[in-house]
């Protein structure tokens, strides 16, 4: 990690630039697919899945048998931590439900908000040598809870042909049965457009690699919504005198081992905790699984000492970090004052792997500074608002004149005409 | 209008789609503008102004003096009426302000969702030879409610440098002060990247025509986000024997007069009512100042007997309107069906000029299907959520070994060894 000791606001703007990614261009690739997916249907797919994951498969979607066997195959450790966290993410989701009052804006002028769930939703969750279970549960119990009528899961299959039971097993557990062996830029086009085994869907959700993301970007050119850009996860600590060294050390780790282009940056007011937390972080490296990933990711990550905590918290703000660990001394304090941030963790004991599997709190969450103008996933993310307006006689002689006047202003005689016609109509009939 | 009598469901899909509309091809443009705002600033907003605007203008800001003056050009009757409609606008989103509970998952671990505003929005208001002032409140009001702390409105200049004084008079009547003479795809670059007089911002709002449009689609690949996609305007009306044909036929015109791009469709269970409303079609067009308009949009609108109601609901809610009139008896019975529109006019009394003025709900709403997966403007669009948890010793300790076997499980040895760490030290305190 890059330490920088009282930067000048001059130096901010450079700390405060994500690492450039490499980008692919990969729109040609993704133009490709999409059009062979549309075309050609579930043969494309199939196509794909051999070029990709060095699979054939004809018949993508899971079987009754397989989801019974990876009932059988995920153990009772798993299954009742994923109970555990289940219920937790559950009961948080929940609480996002809003029932909206109706107004009476003018005398009999009602108005209202009702939400309605998206009907068709699709799940992708990534494939890899790790099973991304909490995945399935972050995004799809909000799912099932919005009341979403169709939800598909797409993830790539393995050499086998096999997808990790975990996965199977929880995708089951909340109620999502139509699984998919799909991974890659085809799961989205097929998602995109519809297919002979593969729902056309309304909005997609879930994380991918650059492949998965650019072909979520371009999903929205055929009427797909999808959840929010993506990038790679980032975490940011506020850490205090009253931090403890080893736990801050532990949290930047957890971050650093996504990825090597995971970024992860230190903040604090006093320059002995950060050389603690550098001193627990080389020891706790050193025994690290994924030593190397997190050693890359490390070199474009900072440290840096400011001279308050005030002024760490206006540099989060400005980073806008996925992830904020608030390990100070009256973090409550300092709530108020976050505008900018994904998901936040107060104090000691709220470490971001609680919010990556079990307390409840989503973990998808806005990256590259995104969450400056886009929210984590919530109930919310799979809801429409839909406005409510009811006029009774009483309420369109009361309003009447205003809309014709700015209708007038507004020089749109037909928008005046449907009111006067209406006044009209009243007044004969008094 | 064309006339469709009980079409089979085959003959549905035809009638469900969308005129296709000639698209111009503007990436390459929109890349010119923008490079050159990005590189040039405010001389090359100068430049396109001059190009596209045919007016030279260096200082882009309405002035103090300006303000002052439209204050005394607009009339005493628009100022009441406006204030009518902005009491409404203000009341109704006000409604729409959200508290989310803190929940407690699991002993010791509370979470909650917070709201921030986004802190500095643009809103584009598009020119021509009305002055669009309703929309200046509808994306005003709910960024005024949510807290934005900046909002900057920019809008093309007349030919002789000016803008009309009712959208100055309400922008400084809803408190925006930053106007700028700025229109087009240079409008969005400068609120993009920031020029020396136009501030970048985080989120774009507004109307607009195909050059906008693009060049909204554009700005999200620089970390803006924006509204919703945009596209023409569309009104869906069912209608029943309680139905009045001389008010359904002034709203289909309302809708019909935006432009030649506009969609009116008219569903319903009985022939004499359409054939009524057909006749009173006829009459009051003849007498419209933009008829010809109208009558292009007629061409490709359908109108369509169906065999019932919830017929009428079922196509309704395939075909997403933006705009949906219930002129229908127990039309409050049907409210519970409607999935997809963006927003809802109940009863002979509820004319879509409402909405778009003075009711009180937003008229910036999801078009050409996407009311499927798109809300209309609401204070929400203004706002992020921030997931907050705060896990006390307790808390973790009692989802700690969770949080471990899942981390395991996901092969995530350093999320794992966060916890871990935490609950060794907790022991060693006992």
């Amino acid at each position: 990690m890059n330490l920088f000791e009282f930067p000048t606001y001059n130096q901010w703007s450079k700390l405060l630039t994500r690492p450039i990614l490499e980008k692919l261009n990969l729109n040609d690739l993704v133009d490709k697919v999409f059009n062979d997916v549309k075309e050609k249907g579930d043969k494309a797919i199939t196509q794909y899945t051999y070029l990709y994951d060095k699979v054939l498969i004809e018949n993508f979607k899971v079987s009754d048998e397989e989801i019974l066997l990876a009932n059988v195959e995920v153990s009772n450790e798993i299954k009742e931590a994923v109970n555990v966290a289940k219920a937790n993410i559950e009961n948080f989701h929940i609480s996002q439900i809003v029932n909206f009052p109706k107004i009476e804006t003018t005398k009999g002028v009602n108005c209202w908000t009702e939400t309605r769930a998206i009907e068709k939703v699709g799940i992708y969750i990534p494939g890899g040598s790790a099973p991304l279970f909490s995945t399935v549960l972050m995004l799809g119990i909000p799912a099932k809870i919005a009341g979403c009528k169709e939800i598909v899961l797409c993830t790539p299959p393995d050499s086998e042909g096999k997808i990790n039971p975990i996965i199977i097993y929880v995708a089951q557990l909340i109620g999502i049965n139509n699984i998919l062996k799909i991974g890659g830029i085809q799961a989205i086009a097929a998602m995109t457009f519809g297919t002979q085994s593969v729902p056309k869907v309304d909005k997609i959700f879930g994380p991918g690699n650059q492949y998965v993301t650019q072909a979520k970007v371009q999903a929205q050119n055929f009427g797909v919504a999808i959840d929010m850009p993506a990038g790679p996860s980032e975490l940011l600590i506020i850490a205090d005198t009253s931090s403890i060294p080893e736990f801050v050390a532990s949290d930047l780790l957890s971050q650093a081992e996504h990825g090597i282009d995971s970024q992860v940056i230190l903040l604090s007011d006093n320059k002995m905790i950060i050389e603690k937390t550098l001193e627990q972080l080389k020891i706790q490296l050193s025994t690290l699984p994924r030593k190397d990933i997190a050693e890359v990711a490390f070199k474009t990550s900072n440290v840096i000492l400011l001279n308050n905590l005030d002024e760490c918290i206006e540099f989060s703000n400005l980073y806008a970090p996925e992830h904020l660990i608030l390990a100070i001394k009256n973090a409550p304090d300092f709530v108020s004052k976050i505008n900018n941030a994904g998901s936040v963790f107060i104090g000691n004991y709220s470490c971001e792997s609680a919010g990556d599997y079990a307390s409840g709190t989503n973990h998808t969450l806005p990256t590259n500074g995104f969450a400056r103008n886009y929210s984590g996933v919530s109930v919310d993310s799979y809801l429409k608002k839909i406005f409510f307006q009811e006029l009774s006689a009483q309420g369109i002689q009361n309003l009447g004149k205003t809309i014709e006047i700015m209708a007038q202003a507004e020089q749109l005689m037909a928008h005046k005409r449907a009111v006067s016609i209406r006044l009209d109509y009243l007044k004969k009939e008094e």
